[in-house]
């Protein structure tokens, strides 16, 4: 799905800034460490996870797996990455080590994974990474990289897509004031994935497929004065083709619906409704029009009504208004009485329907407050709030050795909810008999899955006396292996098809854990195998002398 | 200073997403519906501007001009653009309009700019563009996606560096969080430019050349369970070249230090004493540990010193530790003490500068409250508050008409911050006897600049009463042209030539209004002709009926 899908592996690397070096360098130095140490054959397992849903919510939306796998496929480093690593690692770095580092590939990674698009909860590893220990390790921060914002971004669309409701569509409008200009590309993809319909960004859509809409901004109104300004003022008809003075007949709708509106013609500006005839005939099939450059209720909903009635007699059905600034509560009932009163007396049902697209700073709570206000608006353009995730710019996902040569590791905390999970790991998703989600349990990868009908012992991972008995109707078994032997080996989905898991995992999850204003926690468990393996580890590990 | 800076044109483009396609669809719908209005000979003026100062601060540092002039210099629609547009604009739209589009290029553009680098304020352009009217709408998008994060990120970079003094490295360690992988680039490159020493990201190190820094990570602590896995415990001394054994000269030094440290031996961590060991074995001239993997005081500290004392009986000087987690000031002050107390009794004064690095989810009031702490770090390693500017992750930069075939425009708006300043308009920083900047004054194009020595008159620009003379000491025009006749025109300054502007700049501006808290705002006002000019504009355009 990307602009370099059909180049050879090198040219396609070099193509994307994700790439061997786009790393912390202290993983190069350990590499290092480890290569000098002898370790070479060691292996191990890691975990990537987060601890903490974002955005006060209780549930997140994993995404980014594609582009960690599309990362593995293109690992190796150029020669001139390792001349830049040897001009940066001191002199007394062997010749060897860049050697073995040139000849090193994801040939011997296993990846483990829950499908993109996926409902997860804190803690449940959303990737395993198993193999060489210097490989797995060199993984770590492109990795992360790579999940962190996908996950965020696509959590953050979701939201948004869960208080609009359904029926309201959702643009994305961000690419201006995203975190750079990949930022913004990566904004456009995921909040797709996350339930947006479209977005302004035109590299997005030639890139990955995704719809992209806009119309024109307030300096295309701002730049006719009068008039006087138009070089052409007429159009021909849709189906008569006969040329018709657009101009005249908006003139004469202005003047027949300027009292509906409660609008005197001798305050609507001028300029406006020259910009807006320009438009009309550049993209007669695609009217929408800005209506707030000067005033939405004196100037722009009359400037719009007039040229949409005009248009409208020469064959073609207008799109709608944006409003941009304002009270997007208000002006856009006004503009819905407006268009239902013009439906009314000129008898064109689907005036009344007209889309009236909002777009000024909008969020979350914005949203909630103009559902409250009874809002007619149609669709609703995101920028800021939704490309730099405001509320939470970002997601604290970790990656952390849980085993090494066959023996499990645990990483001890005095925050408790620091301490890592040790050893190999499969995750499973216990399901009622309503279809919902009841919990997610992890188990140590040697045990049997739970079944369907069979009482599973349910644990809290850390407090001894929180556990429960879960009778399952479903069982899922979140991983699948995508990556081994040096391949992709699980297909990977296009965008629609994880745009569509995303809708279909959100609805699994019940509505007390997915609503705006204090979420249930959703419960991840562990088994009783589990649990005493983590608490014997643990005691074997604690330090002499203190109470931990 | 790119990776690709010895490309021919064509493949420079396609080897970056910051290309004409990277933009809003109404860019293009705009620029389609001017064209068929016969706009295409207009010529307008677009200032790029913000309007107020992120972060609760009163000063921003301007960035990104250099990624906007490479954008001009490879600004072309290519074959599969022009494809990709055809496949999303309406059928009607007339082949001569692609054809138009596939000439394209910023030939006739003029670019003002102040230089990068440079501290700036609210409604002070930073650049001013200059040409055919699509042409300089059609770049709206993307030169806002260039200044907007860089100019948040240097300014960010410039805060945090102010607030840890200058005695203190700043190195950016964010690449894990930042929103994309470009987000990561663009984060370190600009929080460089803006103040940081160095950054972890090995990638921008290499297309930058920015020093990157970073030792090892828990994990590498984790995977040594005790001294058995070690497979070689021996290092070669610097100056006699005998190998000795290091283990066993840091069993020694960790038996004779740690009454010293308060710490039992038999309460440290073998395997992070192996850990160490093999780390120091492997960069013997770079042995930066981390001590937080299981208990600074307990076990950490005293590994390290133990294997620092060892190497330096092998000829070799320790960097130091990093701290992780915990009471920063307290760990800090604490360690500092251990290499005091150490560097007194083996006599070797250099441990007791060793450094000590920070890292653990710094930001701005972090540092604040660690300095009145008095904490004793050496460096801050900072990373997600930095590198998402989560404090406030969007500057809000606008691109505005000023001008079009020689006529002003001015946007009204009830909200007086959003009025835009009308006409071409030149900027010029007055400065006082004591060399601080005083005010920034904006005048018409057409107007002499002010003279050093004589009265100025300063106004607000719409508060009529708000007025004051100034006689500036020193008069610096804030404008040069950059971009004219299809070339970039002044040579662009290196990396560290903009960072080195940065500081330069700051200097110049008085300390109130650079503090942390409460800062006093810095005056920006209009000559009294651009006064005039704009209030007359305003009262032309002002709409008959209601009060503005």
């Amino acid at each position: 799905m990307s602009a370099d899908m059909d180049m050879p592996r090198g040219q396609m690397r070099q193509n994307s800034v994700v790439q061997p070096l786009l790393t912390d360098l202290y993983q190069i130095t350990m590499a290092f460490a480890y290569w000098k140490s002898g370790k070479v054959l060691d292996r191990a397992v890691f975990d990537l996870y987060f601890r903490k849903n974002p955005f006060q919510g209780e549930f997140t939306i994993f995404a980014g797996l594609g582009e960690c796998l599309k990362f593995l496929e293109n690992f190796y480093y150029s020669d001139s990455d390792i001349e830049y690593l040897k001009s940066t690692l001191p002199a007394s770095v062997e010749p060897e080590f860049y050697e073995y580092l040139r000849n090193l590939t994801a040939q011997d990674v296993t990846l483990y994974a829950i499908e993109e698009g996926s409902v997860v909860f804190p803690r449940v590893p959303l990737i395993r990474v198993q193999g060489p220990l210097i490989m797995v390790q060199l993984l770590e921060t492109t990795l992360l990289t790579l999940v962190n914002y996908a996950s965020l971004m696509a959590t953050n669309a979701a939201r948004y897509r869960m208080v609009a409701g359904k029926n309201v569509s959702l643009l994305e409008f961000g690419l201006r004031r995203a975190q750079g200009p990949d930022g913004g590309l990566s904004a456009s993809k995921y909040s797709y994935i996350g339930g947006f319909d479209g977005t302004s960004n035109v590299l997005a859509g030639k890139l990955f497929g995704i719809p992209v809409k806009g119309t024109h901004a307030h300096a295309y109104i701002t730049s006719f004065t009068g008039v006087e300004d138009l070089q052409n003022k007429t159009l021909v008809h849709k189906e008569t083709g006969i040329t018709c003075d657009l101009l005249a007949l908006a003139y004469t709708y202005r003047d027949s619906i300027a009292s509906e509106l409660g609008a005197l013609v001798s305050e609507a500006s001028d300029g406006e409704l020259a910009a807006l005839i320009s438009f009309a005939i550049a993209l007669p099939e695609g009217f929408m029009a800005l209506v707030d450059t000067y005033d939405v209720k004196r100037s722009g909903l009359l400037n719009f009504c007039a040229v949409a009635l005009a248009l409208s007699d020469l064959g073609y059905q207008a799109i709608g208004i944006r409003i941009d600034s304002g009270d997007l509560a208000y002006l856009s009932m006004t503009a819905r009485e407006v268009f239902e009163k013009i439906a009314v007396k000129y008898n064109l049902p689907w005036f009344a329907k007209l889309t009236i697209v909002a777009s000024n700073d909008i969020n979350e709570e914005t949203i909630l407050s103009l559902n409250e206000q009874g809002h007619k608006i149609d669709c609703f353009g995101i920028g800021t709030h939704l490309v730099t995730c405001q509320k939470q710019p970002a997601l604290g996902c970790v990656y952390k050795m849980v085993e090494i040569n066959d023996q499990p590791r645990i990483k001890l905390s005095q925050d408790v909810g620091k301490v890592t999970m040790p050893g190999k790991k499969n995750a499973y998703r216990l399901y009622g008999a309503d279809g919902h989600a009841l919990i997610d349990l992890l188990q140590r990868s040697i045990e049997d899955p739970p079944q369907v009908g069979n009482k599973v012992l349910c644990r809290h991972p850390f407090q001894e006396s929180k556990r429960a008995y879960v009778i399952p109707t479903r069982v899922e078994s979140l991983y699948k292996v995508y990556w081994e032997n040096g391949k992709i080996c699980t297909p990977l989905p296009t965008l629609e098809e994880t745009k569509n898991r995303v809708q279909v995992s959100l609805r699994t999850l019940r509505n007390d854990h997915k609503r705006n204003l204090n979420p249930t926690p959703y419960k991840v468990a562990v088994s009783d195998d589990l649990y005493n393996f983590i608490h014997d580890l643990w005691l074997q590990n604690a330090p002499i002398g203190e109470l931990s």
